[in-house]
């Protein structure tokens, strides 16, 4: 932790804060410069994280050098985590995972016949949501438990994984009957409370990047669920909120190779809702490859014209099987595989 | 609902759309321009929100033409909403409300003696926080039950109402039984699990605006809970987040205006949050005022230097008796009154 | 400025910049912590800005302990700065300043007509803009000379002073014949040569701050006004580009605050492009007086309906006579006065 | 354009909005809907940019249906533009162009140097700047004319084009002299004065994102230069400034696919900026290409430690080589070339 003092502080306030911080276990080094002076104090920092030192007088600015992450670490584990979903799926490794299939699940026909497509064009992972968070209270929120019933027969029938998203700390339990991976989606990012849940749970957890989360922010809620107990949790970019309307949300690409070096945690891209357009899906998801991500996340729908949500980020089953093959040379030229 | 057509949408595409939108019971007018054909479809647009039109061939662009807000809009109802805390207090007449006190409640004495602080000063309602949503697994998550007896005895012994935040719907109960007006943090205002069973309760709900929600979507998640039967909601503005660091948030002071113009809610602003700063306080809680606010959320703390939480954003007992005397003489300036 | 090395660091590589610094003047202070080593220089940190720490091999983070401006800030002159722009009209010092007009310049007669309500209803500035930034190579671009002569004879008409936008280098002798105060618009806060050459001129000067430039870079840019000989520097809040439609911009009223404690330069506050609707200058106006500014600049147009820019942020007349004198009662409430 | 009125809109106000628009020479449409009563107004809708509707009694929001730029749109030229920078060097077809170099010109031996390099990588465009927009006042301006001649002697030494940023309309004329492509960067982007004047010239132009503007904005700007006779642009993908701060911008990979579906002009992506970090500049720049740019800028540096500029993102010889051969795989897999 680094204490900048305001060019008027005094040697009584630059004592008070030396005092404050050996008092609490860390020792300090004072740098006096000609228009600053600076202290650098060393020791645990989470005793400081408590202590608000910004207010104390004559403090212009506190800077922490420890990141307030441990377990999500590179430095804390050195090689990529490789999460075992099934006996035939695991992400983090070579191969690329890639979870389709619609953005709601809408009956068991159809999650039957979408399954088909997926599994046909090489994906690996059937993903479905039966619990819809919506910004209005009037649309379509999901089949609950029975759609998640049509998610695991589809999966089963087709040696599929399933993913689902979670919304409600009191639906874990249930959802952990029917699916592989739980989702938690980017407004539940800081859910506080359901990621303590999750973190107790047994099953692997994709971490969706909050609209307008910071990478560290993001972090900071995985460590949540490796602090609770459960350590094979992937990180899925999404795209972030900025100023551009032309697109849904902003993909931020950059953030693969950030977190990739932050953190020993899988990177899932999801060009579907980080661009919103179908059109634009193809670009953004090769894109997502070629700067390292471990998996990606793609809605397709047979109908979107029908589709009771997102249907304009939807690929058709024709334009999802073509796409599969590009991307996997992407994935070779960057020396993995995808199908 | 209006459908902007690309410019080599043929005939049978138009006649597509215009079919659909038939059987979903809207009437169509088609406007053929030099350069591109729009149609405008007449009848309730709820049915055509879970009807994608944008991926029907054709389609350039849909621009939804009503609000998607019905129970919140001021075509709803046209006077401001008062909301009957207490006996003594109501929020969203001439009088503006002023709710402070610590961002985490960290003991009985401490509460009662900050609370005589609020009330001295003038201010109605104590604010305080037993579960805190805190960015780290590792940071101070607050007192509990313990901390909310604490507030609701603190609140009694001095006549103000109280606030605090709810993270949970399992604890909505719980803290149904200790303070008057329950909080929906900024994290939180999408947590549509969470809406519906606030808005099932009989206590006014004040929901903090989304670190990046815009102001329509802010909108729709009061819909939830007025939907579910619960018409005692005020807003809060808290800030936004911008690419600035000099500051913690933007307070969007546009924002005032804009809500009390679309909705009949109170709209309350929060100044420590919106800066993050103590120092900029004073001047953005009397922006707030000026810009036609109903209401201030101001955090006070007799020692910032030992606070559990926020300590760099909260004023000490001086400088908020002090503020709130030139917050009155902006109050009456605009013909309202807070004193 | 503060170097903080990554934990895998050598000794080697930690000699290797304490040499390096000390070779350019400066002394260095090592803290050696159980995680992480930090290194702090002493001395002038203008020569570590050419040389980019950040690339030496162990270095994780470096931070500036130093602001980058000099004559801008509050610490290098503690008073707050008056210009003097006429002899009858100063910015800066009790009076709250109002720059009013078209934003266009249209015709003598408009200008006349509008110096008229201008000075009727109490402000102290004509404002009007002859050449114009446009979006669109299409769209009306400006009078030109012209324009500047039916600004000037308005503003001696009607004893105002007058302000008017500069675009080019080429343009600032003869816009200082014809006006009092020259205009850096948003687009230009970072068109260097344009303020290296308004940096020689002795006229004030009023610097837009960029649509997403953060404070320090808009002092920054005012910082070449000074450095070139220029002291009569004000600084206007127009509103910056966050992800919120409502508005045209989203007014940053935190920024008054944050820029009066850097710097002693004055701000000035603009409601019209700060908000983009004619409905919201009255609100944020106040809110702008309230947060402490020391001017405001507010569109007005008799005829916004045949305005040939920004018609939808102007106030007619009569609602902005009406807004003076509510505008002076916030001045009163904080201890200035506006007419 | 699309006029949307307020629920409350009298007969009189709708018939007021459409002799307006008939007599600036528009058709109207009505479409009275239940709620809500909207116009469609067809004809050239550049009559109307300068007639704000907006304003207009009864009137809530006017939508513009046709793009606002003409001349860069794929509506107006449907195949791909091809730049012929020099006998050797196009850009816009198969081939990826790779400008590389340093940021700031520093000695004729370093441009050599540097030229050899950039060449022995496969890299067919030398970039360097001589006149440098700087933050601050203090730093490093460029070494104007002088730079100009050693990029052009080691441009012509080893048979590279040539590509340089120009700061001021004064300038062009002497960078005429010695470059090949003219540079506008992303402060630059709505300098209209100097867009106009490089409008006139016969060089190929590079218009950089600016750090807010949109894609509209930007396509807009471009506009600006076609219109005045220069159908030589190349847009430059180069970051957008958002709320993250792990890296100095957020490459929008997105706008790749956006700018090449609206606009027929070749797209460059600008890993280096994109990012601010040297580490992530191999992961984005393959994204870049992936997503379907025509061109790369990269920053190389001999001694980054010693840059004058951008030292952080530029990238050592050996790693620029490497990831050269490592782009030209992913270049082949979307079936370009780079090498």
């Amino acid at each position: 932790m680094i204490v900048i003092l305001r060019s008027d502080a005094t040697e009584e306030q630059i004592q008070h804060i030396v005092e404050k911080a050996e008092g609490l276990g860390l020792s300090a080094n004072i740098s006096r410069g000609v228009e600053k002076t600076v202290i650098g104090l060393i020791g645990p920092e989470d005793v400081l994280r408590v202590t608000p030192l910004e207010v104390f007088p004559g403090v212009e600015q506190v800077i922490p050098v420890l990141a307030p992450y441990r377990l999500v670490s590179r430095e804390f584990k050195q090689e990529n985590t490789i999460i075992k979903v099934t006996d035939k799926v695991s992400i983090g490794g070579e191969k690329i995972a890639v979870m389709s299939g619609p953005c709601s699940i809408e009956s068991a026909e159809g999650m039957r016949s979408i399954a088909k497509v997926v599994k046909d064009a090489g994906a690996n992972i059937l993903r479905g949501g039966a619990f819809k968070p919506r910004t209005s209270p009037y649309d379509f929120q999901g089949l609950g438990e029975e759609g998640l019933k049509y998610l695991k027969e589809a999966g089963e029938e087709y040696g599929l994984a399933t993913i689902t998203e979670v919304m409600d700390s009191r639906d874990i339990e249930l959802i952990c009957k029917y699916v592989d991976i739980l989702q938690v989606g980017a407004r539940n990012m800081q859910n506080f409370s359901l990621l303590k849940e999750l973190g107790k749970t047994k099953k692997p957890v994709m971490l969706k990047r909050g609209i307008s989360a910071t990478i560290k922010e993001w972090l900071m809620s995985a460590e949540y669920l490796l602090a609770n107990g459960n350590f094979d949790v992937m990180l899925c970019e999404r795209g972030i909120r900025t100023f551009e309307t032309a697109t849904r949300n902003t993909l931020d690409i950059n953030a693969v190779g950030v977190v990739k070096h932050l953190s020993h945690l899988p990177v899932i891209v999801d060009p579907s809702h980080g661009t919103g357009k179908w059109g634009l899906v193809g670009g953004s998801a090769k894109a997502g490859i070629a700067a390292g991500c471990d998996g990606l996340m793609i809605e397709v729908h047979e109908k979107p014209e029908e589709a009771l949500s997102d249907g304009p980020q939807s690929l058709i089953p024709e334009k999802f099987s073509a796409l599969m093959k590009e991307l996997d040379k992407i994935a070779v030229a960057v020396s993995r595989k995808l199908l």
